[in-house]
């Protein structure tokens, strides 16, 4: 059994990782921890797990978790995950942290995008970035995740083998992105009250939001070259769930097939344990995702304007943060990627 | 014009007030007020006034307020209300209150639910009970309104008459209420953010909420006799709507016909703009009078087991609050009590 | 691994049941049968099915049942199910049945509330009622299953503990039921649509829902005598969950501690999979169970009125159809209860 | 008073209609008229109307049509409404059109798109787009308007402006617009069920809605030269409300200032009732227009690509259907444009 910590298990993507593993056949959650609640139990702030053994919130001890854990999952704020993260290293266990700060090669995009210093740009070298699809093997070695963002894994899963294969122009890219309300995390703030989201609908964060710069810097790999594009998040009023539509015009004076488009995909996912790639025009809907691990891609050629249209879905909580922290727990610890992970969408 | 004066504009209430005066054909608002937000326009808070003129929130000025206003609502928590509505009324103009504080005649039963010392109760005499449909010649006269409860409006409308003409037993009265979250107010309270509400329901305040003692304290001026009854509030994942479904015994060995309970509702409801009371078995949703200022009123007999079950509809910040208190303002200066009032729902 | 054969899967409960057997360890789905849509695929009705191998849904063939079927789940109109089950039983298959048809002891009650003629009473005899932390034995040795409405679920669990130990009036209880969409099945109709729920509410089947008499036939077993009760469901504009406010008198002259009540719960769900009784006072939410085959229940005593106020939540289609379903088949052929089940709620 | 006559008034923009119209102080609605529900009272599919004097249903009677109306409003499908409209003509009466049928000047075009032969291609010279911010005069000198789509209004409200001053690339736009659940009109349709759309979201009708065409041909006017673009609509999990967020690159080679923009939109709007521009970088949301007849736009400037991203906001009920088409009515009749039309949302 792998020997689970959990630092910061009560915010959403915390709790949906002690959701997850809860049930995951080879995992022992040893502890969870929680700064503001220490000594509570997690039924106290959610009461669905009145169901389980009481299961109680620690604070960080760092010896303790050098005896009970094989890897911690910490889902902090950017800034402590910065500083607690090369401590437990130093406790020689793997690291999964779902923050942005381990999320980038080059620390000048990470400080200028999130405003932070950086205190260890050395980590960023020896990090991987977690997408399991892209970098499996690397991710098999490491000993330290910078597991991706939420909007960031819906776009880049839909772009990625498109620019890799030369099928989109690199400029032209626009990602219309809408997510659950879910995606603001544990949240008093007045915007996120049921009364001012229900009902509504509104674009936030237009060109100046973090994931933009992840995108772009893992789409620069894809292109072998620089990539800028234009990136606008939505706030929908449902729990979870993230729907990208994604735009861009295809290469100039070439005609490109649906087969050549499928076939980059497959390229890349091809039997991939949660990426779908639906058959030209027909497009997912978040139904078809939340609730899994799945990474739904559909795809529309507007041969009237030379363009492409892509949609891509995830569920925010799960392949967007715990669900894709857990498959790259399972690549690290030689499992098979899927492992306790669900692979059918609740529907309904 | 009726020159008004609106305090506590920026709550839902306070808005839903600003809202409906602000097409009122016999109001000018002179000014709205706030002591959290003053110096703000008020389109700051609620993006929708932006199609309007601006509109500063001030600070509460005794003088201006005798100058410049006939009427001042006042939309505050319970103990504040208290301290200023003698003030208002000692500048001569009139007052209605939304909070619970001048609702009750008797000031021990608002102090024991609502374990508040009220240290004006001498103005309980004075203050008329604005349920605008049994009261309506004292509020013609009156100076100061305590503006009913949303609870209440649904609960006693529906119960009022039945009481007064012994067609229900008074010790048998279950009240199973359901409310949208507006009901809570502008709140940052996790409890009422998105996540925490949408796709979820619950009951609160069981045995303890204090519209208990308010829909007592009417019902018992029906009945003739001290009425105690049973309320639950439940939370409902809508923005705005109040649907109680209300049970109660017949009278012992008494056969009694729709046409009965038919003609209890007619006796106090003749003539009504705002009260529909629906042919017996057919009953009312939410939707039939959200965004009106209608309550209405379905039964249904139980042969079976000689009861009664009503179910009765509001919109909460209407008829439960800024509504019945602008009709309030329409019967106290002499105008037709639906002036300015919405008499059809928004069933979209 | 036993081999499961389900009719009627395209319906909302039978959806349901493929996906929890699609992941249940111990189970292999044979086919998969509809009337209505044989010969297409199941993700051709639900998207999310893409992720898996394709399921093709078939026409019913009595000996293709019998030679590769262990148990086959009947998710059907009343009907329907009296003619094909009988059937199935030839076939020396194991039945559980999700319709209204062998939930009865007494067909008269039966045919009186669903308007059917039942061509099959000789059955009811021989079918166990499938509410598996009552008839855990029963259900261990039976062919047939009727397998427990979703209303009298939330509703039974509740209540016969307090019944069976004399804890409340049998002639007092008031059942105040709120049901997600979901339970109105795979609908077309428009009262279901989202324009006409969403931010609405309506109580419906006032004094006459089917399943009033259901609860009543069960209470009464647990009475000892004769139970009639006032049963109201409503429509919540929630996808999923059934949560029932109960109320009931305690026992005239007798004062009742919440450790008594708490007595009678552990006397018949001690050591239970998914029953959670909350102490005295704590009342459980929708969330706290939905995606889950838990029941939990809180209770409150009035001690002013006498009375008890008792939520009950369930997932209306898992504990209240396709779950408990599965329970039933797990004890049927010898597993744990619990086998393949959710036991943890999806808070968000 | 001016006498008017609803065709199609069972369905969601007709019944819109009816509720704006019956509170229009200059409005007296002397017949609406439906085929599927003559004889029917509209309160028997819309329970609201219950709070008004009983209106009765009816068939078409052009001869009654002629002596009671002055203006009739078609709610009908494509297809009917170029067979009645003429006929409506032909009375004397005035037609505002709610379908696709009479919006376009190019009968070719609006034959490619919507796959109907148009049999009164004749018509299409003397109506008039009732676009009101952009055709004011034509449409106060008009007997036949064609109602812009709901889509539409967003779309052109929003662009119009700039591509007639030349500050956006007419070849670049991206429209990715979001609408409500009521957008797809009183539908028994499964897609537009509660539970297949709530708590979910998907792109439809991707390059090949029939809007994109509405929205080219009056943006070719705008621009003097054909426009084409790329439109893609998708589903909220709301009731009411359009949402669209449109993509454009600035003109190459060119700075362009928030003040231009911003003078753009003055030209054309400058002492409209219900074009509401914000500043630069504040952007609207859904529920700053649901419930008014407003159109409010927002956008932002990003720098870093050169391009403009704008957002605009309707209530497709409203702005989008009957309360644009009611403003029109307006101005046929010499009134003020807003009379009797909702200058303020429900925030709520």
């Amino acid at each position: 059994m792998i020997r689970v910590g959990i630092i910061g298990a009560t915010g959403y993507a915390g709790e949906e990782l002690v959701r997850l593993l809860s049930s995951h056949p080879e995992v022992k959650i040893t502890h969870i921890m929680s700064k503001s609640f220490c000594g509570k139990k997690i039924s106290e702030l959610y009461g669905s797990y009145l169901a389980l053994d009481e299961m109680l919130l620690e604070d960080i001890d760092y010896e303790i978790i050098q005896q009970d854990c094989d890897v911690v999952f910490t889902c902090l704020p950017h800034e402590p995950s910065i500083e607690i993260v090369p401590k437990l290293l130093a406790c020689g266990v793997k690291v999964i942290d779902l923050s942005g700060s381990f999320r980038y090669k080059d620390a000048a995009v990470f400080e200028a995008w999130y405003g932070i210093h950086h205190t260890h740009p050395e980590l960023l070298k020896k990090a991987v970035y977690g997408l399991c699809e892209l970098y499996e093997e690397e991710i098999a070695g490491a000993d330290l995740i910078g597991n991706p963002g939420c909007y960031t894994t819906a776009s880049i899963l839909a772009l990625y083998p498109l620019l890799a294969c030369n099928l989109i122009q690199k400029d032209s890219i626009i990602i219309d992105a809408k997510s659950g309300v879910t995606g603001a995390g544990r949240s008093e703030k007045l915007p996120f009250s049921f009364c001012e989201s229900h009902e509504s609908f509104k674009a936030y964060g237009v060109t100046t939001h973090r994931h933009t710069s992840e995108i772009e810097e893992q789409l620069s790999f894809a292109a072998g070259s620089p990539v800028a594009l234009s990136f606008t998040p939505h706030l929908l009023p449902v729990k979870r769930g993230i729907l990208a539509t994604i735009y861009a015009d295809l290469p100039k004076g070439l005609e490109i097939s649906p087969i050549e488009i499928q076939g980059a995909y497959e390229k890349f996912y091809m039997g991939s344990d949660f990426i779908q790639i639906l058959p030209h025009g027909s497009l997912p809907e978040l139904k078809f995702v939340v609730g899994s691990n799945n990474c739904f891609i559909g795809y529309k050629i507007d041969e009237r304007l030379h363009k492409l249209v892509i949609v891509s879905c995830i569920d925010n909580l799960i392949k967007g943060a715990a669900g894709q922290a857990v498959q790259n727990m399972n690549l690290m610890f030689g499992l098979d990627g899927s492992t306790g992970l669900p692979q059918l969408a609740m529907y309904l």
